[in-house]
């Protein structure tokens, strides 16, 4: 079976809602389960007939709004880099963490390292869209001032992913711009923009904001920054439609009578846009599995983020990552030659 | 009575939807208006009895995706460019386009004038909120790549444009970001936030991407690209809330009565976030005053461009991005001495 390491330490509902998420998990026999923390803290949270749940004890911990760098430094022996160091010993196959996702990055690197030929791991954001499958949004957060072979390693990383998760064989990839036309776009996305027409990519150029939910691409390519900016603008938007609907039905018992008949269509509209659903965001580019879930993970989230390692794991994940970035490699080896 | 020019040419569905919001502005006593561009083809779509429409023929115009530089360079007598001559001129007070942004940019800053220290002109939406108000962003698609200098500018001709619309005192400008910790941003917002800090301004810091939708933010300042994103992530996931709906209630009756009865609720929220409601955005810093609108405006978009536009004339909205640009010559006059 799967063995999974879960940060008990990190994300803003932490440790409860990180314990019982992977309780849920190790009791559903998804994965075995080891929780890394604080014991005192974590252990009131876990029944005592759990099976398939282990404890790695570490009073240190990563706080949400510490520096990465300085948690580097200074905290090695942290509940998040704990995990990794499981991962790299070989006792668990996969991490999950919903704490600082900086720090969580920059321990991942140091301890797992990183696959050859990647300047920069990346999360890569599962989004729905109004098609079936979900578009790959990266760099998500992660590396907020990029270079065009990023941008490339990005659009490579991201293509092997939605072959392995949609199951398609030519994904679309575009770089996300302020507008389709060639002449669109800055500085980066421009370079960039030249350098993915030479990949051996199913490279459709630029597309725009409204195509992240339009589903025009399965991989969208952008910078940490700008990545960041699109998924809380899209939250933001959510948040904004469903306060708008509660508001309203206070006001009358029409409305009221309305929104009960679409009760279930509002649920699955929840459900949809949730990131609980989808539990977390793949980091790619180190030599390992890693899912970023959001701070405010609950438990389902966390249930779900390990449901998500167990099936990266299962699909060698890292091996498709460790594929795509050969092209690199042989780029390189051209440009040196 | 304010004299206002219309770009009768520019847009998705120009000359028709110009011509009709033209006209209603006109027959509705909201301005006079100059209808700017090829007779031949505007003139079918006017009523004989339309009182305060001038018709100004020209018949060259500039195409939706052409270069705004080719543009400027070979269509000086094009009608988005003679709307702009006959503001310089005086015999009119406004411009009204839904054409090329950028074409319409350029020739705003090359017929009009920049208004003294602004480096680049920047086209401020206004976008609907959580609260009462609107939220100002600004640039939201003109200058791709910026300067911390202009973010500054930006920042103080945002400050200007909200105490003139909302009719507040000490508007909260934010510099948009991926995180409100001041350890987040990229080069130029770190640079930026540095020098912001420095303004006569009541500046709260990073703001994040839902912040366009809180409302924690009075003026949200970013760079075109960015902002361009932003926007569109934000229409993109407006149609697919309203698309969802649209889909489910197919499904059943009981969600087609649901939403018969929350059918007000619906199309007051389409109203909240229709930018056809509040018809265009204002292009800050050139000598003038201009409405750039949505590609895709129709006839009532253009009407309340219309009166944003004479809005702007009767308030003056160009003497206060004077008074807010003297802090920027101040500023340069300290560097220097």
């Amino acid at each position: 079976m799967v063995r999974i390491a879960v940060d008990g330490m990190g994300g803003d509902f932490a440790p409860q809602a990180i314990v019982e998420g992977a309780e849920a998990a190790a009791n559903e026999g998804i994965a075995e389960v080891v929780l890394v923390g604080d014991e005192t803290r974590m252990r009131p949270f876990i029944h005592n007939n759990t099976r398939g749940l282990e404890i790695v004890h570490t009073p240190v911990y990563v706080e949400m709004d510490e520096s990465p760098s300085t948690a580097l430094r200074k905290k090695r022996d942290s509940s998040i880099n704990k995990a990794f160091e499981l991962h790299k010993s070989g006792r668990v196959q996969a991490v999950v963490s919903a704490g600082n996702s900086g720090a969580a990055m920059a321990f991942a690197i140091f301890t797992l390292g990183r696959i050859a030929s990647v300047d920069r791991p990346v999360i890569a954001v599962l989004h729905p869209n109004e098609g079936d499958r979900l578009s790959i949004l990266l760099d998500s957060g992660g590396t907020v001032d990029c270079k065009p072979a990023q941008f490339a390693q990005f659009a490579l990383m991201g293509d092997a992913l939605a072959r392995l998760v949609q199951g398609i064989n030519a994904p679309r990839v575009g770089i996300l711009s302020n507008g389709s036309e060639d002449t669109k776009g800055n500085e980066l996305t421009r370079e960039s923009h030249a350098l993915l027409k030479t990949l051996d990519l199913n490279y459709i150029g630029y597309v725009e904001g409204d195509d992240i939910t339009s589903g025009r691409a399965d991989v969208v390519v952008t910078d940490g920054f700008v990545g960041n900016i699109a998924l809380k603008v899209g939250e933001g938007m959510s948040e904004f439609f469903l306060n708008f609907f509660k508001e309203h039905i206070k006001k009358s018992f029409k409305y009221k009578v309305g929104y009960l008949l679409l009760k279930d269509a509002f649920k699955s509209l929840k459900k949809k846009t949730d990131y609980a659903e989808t539990g977390g965001a793949p980091l790619l580019g180190v030599d390992g599995v890693c899912i970023i879930c959001h701070g405010k993970s609950n438990k389902k989230a966390i249930r779900n983020a390990i449901v998500l390692a167990k099936q990266f794991v299962e699909k060698n994940l890292n091996g498709s990552i460790q594929d795509a970035m050969q092209v690199c490699q042989s780029l390189q080896k051209a440009k040196e030659s």
